[in-house]
């Protein structure tokens, strides 16, 4: 665990080997600061950093609505590689709680990155669900 | 109240007015019947429709994660005036049940509509929250 | 002729000949259909064959007003070989009924499939006229 | 009333203030104009102003068939805010005469300008026509 | 009245509702951060909000002169839905003083807000003036 | 095996786990829509899942000749990280038989998928075939 | 022979049918005026007619050097269907005067006219010359 | 017949005429190399000039699969007025043998070239096949 | 000095030589015709002819507020290499009268013409101002 | 002087200080390798170090009539900041010869690397001429 | 290891298995061959078939500086899936000869290539380093 | 001399007049900073106003790799009149000590700039090396 400015950390370094990185939430401000390269804190460098080393880089942007603006920089973000992730909830498996919900959003990133959940719930059709 | 294939339907022409449109949740399949102008149903046309005519549209796009393509897809509809505005929840209003999490996102479209629901709960800063 | 979804019309393939192809009054749904490929029916399907196999396709939009989609489909179209031909009135030539002002439009259609109308009227000039 | 050439009217400045402007039927020549900013006559001097104000401007584009020139500026026009409507006649309330085929753009427009004709015929569906 | 780094201020939601927002002047460092979403400050996280919510913001950007990058981000901003109003100072009053040339940008940013100064100049062509 | 209108099949969701998928041959038709995000049946929507859960998509695309239309569209489906792999027939190994040219088809999209055939016929330079 | 701002000519009208027109030397003003379609004249209402008829427009265009912007507008004319020939000598004939260079100039537009002259002079390799 | 290195043999000027050409199969580095305008040997080098000359230009492009870099290559062939038409057999014959299967793409290619063999299977719906 | 309509005057070609040119106040007008290469009178065509000969052109583009059809012309006249300079004044100087406001315009553009006043006030940071 | 193939020659690196460079007349060939930087002989590669160093690279390229592809890549040489310098003979110093003309192509040519000709004829009007 | 104009060597061909490829230094002329796929020889082939079959190609681009062509060129190979790593040194490590700096340069394209050496000095960090 | 946070130095002005700036190393936050005009330190508001100045600005970009984002900074970078010079080492002079390495990129930044070392040691061909 590093701070936020803690520039210098192992992690600014592609020397430094990770097997990706997940920002969830993420904000407009930081998935701006990463496309653009504006890497005034330690997680945006990071994050740069795995995007070079070509390491996946799942960023779970929160906001709504998106203007133009919004959607161009997650265009841009998708062609240098990540993948745009937004925390939208799925109703499929009926939750019946919040915590539920969220769950739900974490084993889909676990699955992207690679490393699923499992104990994930699983769409088998409408009648094997 | 007209079925999807009902074609003909008043909806179908710009001469019938209409104040907007939402389409909550919108799928992958509709949104992008929408942007490439492929009207095979009515909920599609009046969509086209409400583009053409300058009216409000705004589309609850429910899909995760996005790929270029669908990015690519929602800059289009915003560059021809819809907006987008998925079903993200907000948390700092710290919801207790999955029913206020989509109250939210009710509360959220009907702003954009120009309809604002008198109770919505509006943020105030960090201290009146 | 044939029905449209007889999909496996001689019209289907570039290996049957023709001369070129109109389609007229030609909707919104139909241009985005054969701009994006998406071929369900058979008219569809022989218009996309008319472009691959450089013959001349015109196709007579029929809406109004236009917004950004349309008009970037109907460019993308353009470049693809087609020919934009929306059936606009004209009236130099002071027609004094609806069928003289759809002969007008069927008259700039032929000339542009190479095969004019010998009875067309044609502009000569303020004087001429 | 102007005249054309009167470039210092006060239609030609932002401070004059307007609701909207309307050009039936518009030229390609005009249309042009009025894209590029070459601004040599009140008509598209006013048109340019009505853009920058961020009012109502609604082109009526009269030619048929449109080259590829002719359909990307009216895709620029479009993103900076005109509307392009076409005197393309409808015929759904199957028209009698050409007064009312031109009856029927004039409608259109209004409702375009957000002056609705009272008036005015408007679709209901096919058994309601 | 809040202070710029009040980054939790209501401005800085999108449900805290607002008619627009003006800022002026507007630097280069301020237009870039509302272009590319880098909100470390509240204002500029209020006009990302106010682009996202369809309000109107109006920069008026001082610099001169622009390079390349400036009138592309401004490009960016006007497709994203800002105004872009430098302060130039019009000479048609024949302004006497520094303060009546600001007065006359002040009038025109009202103007554009929907707020008109009922005792602004306006231009009636050079006969009335 | 599913149906093609199984629309709610388990294929239909990025959370049933799969390797990638081939499509071969791909029609024109059925590219076309997995490019635009038209999913009209469960071929088209398993395609789209593919691409954004980032797995190997590989679309056998057969047609001839291309327009520009159809090329554009393999753009963007390569930029969507699918793979355009149209089964154009190789001699070098000097088929005797329709059977030979089909099967060496197949080896190079086996070798795509990262499950290459033990029996495929590799290239060795001239003088080792 | 019609005279420059005889606008009304029969030229005007795509409904009068040629088989192309040349415009040689066409300066850049001329050659701007079509690309963008500002049709103050009759040549070039005429060429934009030409173009949209889908006829043969050929323009001898007339600068050197060419700046960022003459090139795009070239580029822009040749994807609306023009051919761009500027009139610079070729040498292989050894021209000896420069009616003999102009003759050359001329005989290569009227084969792209589709009007070879028989006696123009053709390029048989080196040893035939 | 002339040799690749006879850069100086007629069919490298544009004064030479011809009807057409055709390249089959057609390299990747045939194909670029017609696209770049480098002309390093007789065979890019006519393929250039009958671009230019607006003759029929037909590029049998052989390779498989595709990346990126390939197909924009092929549009922008396109755009210059190349038809790329890779030799992908069709089926609907039930071609017996790697000869029909031949015969088949190069009754395809005269067709593009206007000069159909007679003999040419043609598709012709499936009951007449 | 030269009359707007002295279209002959030495100003207009490339071989009469100058050190470069300013146009200021630079209408919207003028500005777009430089832009498209529409050179109706002289200092267009003179522009022209600056920015062909990679001479320095200095455009003080006097309008506000810009919508996205001036924006994008100034950015291509940018690429040409003509530099955008619009009268915005500057206050850190504390002007206090209009004509001292000119003044520092003025002094500005000689500065990028690399012809400065030697008398013109500089910025020397908050402490020696 | 040196060798086409004497590709170390000091004109190679970017440490060999030059002027700048004109190749005149240019191919099409070696225009095109240029843009690319397919750097495959001497002048190629001291082209490409002329604009790396950014010196002036004057490019007096012979082709007529030039395609899209030309015409593309001659915007793209402007673009990295070489000057497109076609020899098209000028008339309005009435030449009597091809000498004379090929004379005002070199005068040209010297005037835009900054050497100009004492004994240039320069356009001063068509009263002084 | 095989000569530079074995072009038919197994390094041609997709259908021989490779992991990936590294190019260290890679000159421009190469990279830009490989980008434009213009295949004359064997390295420039292999790469080509590199990036087709989706394997790792590593391109440590050796120049200084670069001009916007170089980078364009960059660009278009990075969305062809190549990586582009020019051998810049680090000085983190403090090297303290020539063969340190080199040896760090191939750490990291080993990284790159997913065979890191097991005694690669790595980033930990200012404390720990 | 300057500290980062002196915002208001008159580097931050274009009124100081300066010859140029270079930026050795150059990291990629500098790098995106400039190329976005997020100036929120003296540095790169000092690179700015060198850029809207039309003085030389010199980026002596250190990473590797770069993913395309970075680039495509670098792109935008030059095409605002920047000169991207990564301090790639050059080995022609076969440097023995890193200190040489690092005058060898000195040398050619003071060349960039108009001010060669005179000691600089300069490429004459493999011969005279």
């Amino acid at each position: 665990m590093y701070a936020p400015d803690d520039i210098a950390a192992p992690l600014a370094s592609g020397s430094y080997r990770t097997e990706g990185m997940v920002i969830l939430p993420c904000s407009i401000h930081t998935m701006s600061a990463i496309a653009t390269g504006i890497s005034s804190n330690l997680m945006v460098r990071a994050a740069d950093v795995t995007l070079k080393e070509r390491r996946r880089l799942i960023l779970g942007v929160r906001e709504t609505p998106f203007h133009i603006g919004h959607l161009r920089t997650m265009v841009a973000l998708s062609e240098m590689g990540a993948i745009i992730a937004p925390p939208i909830p799925t109703f499929y498996h009926r939750p019946s709680s919040v915590e539920q919900l969220v769950d739900g959003t974490v084993e889909r990133i676990l699955d992207l990155l690679g490393m699923p959940d499992p104990g994930a719930r699983r769409w088998n059709g409408p009648h094997q669900e």
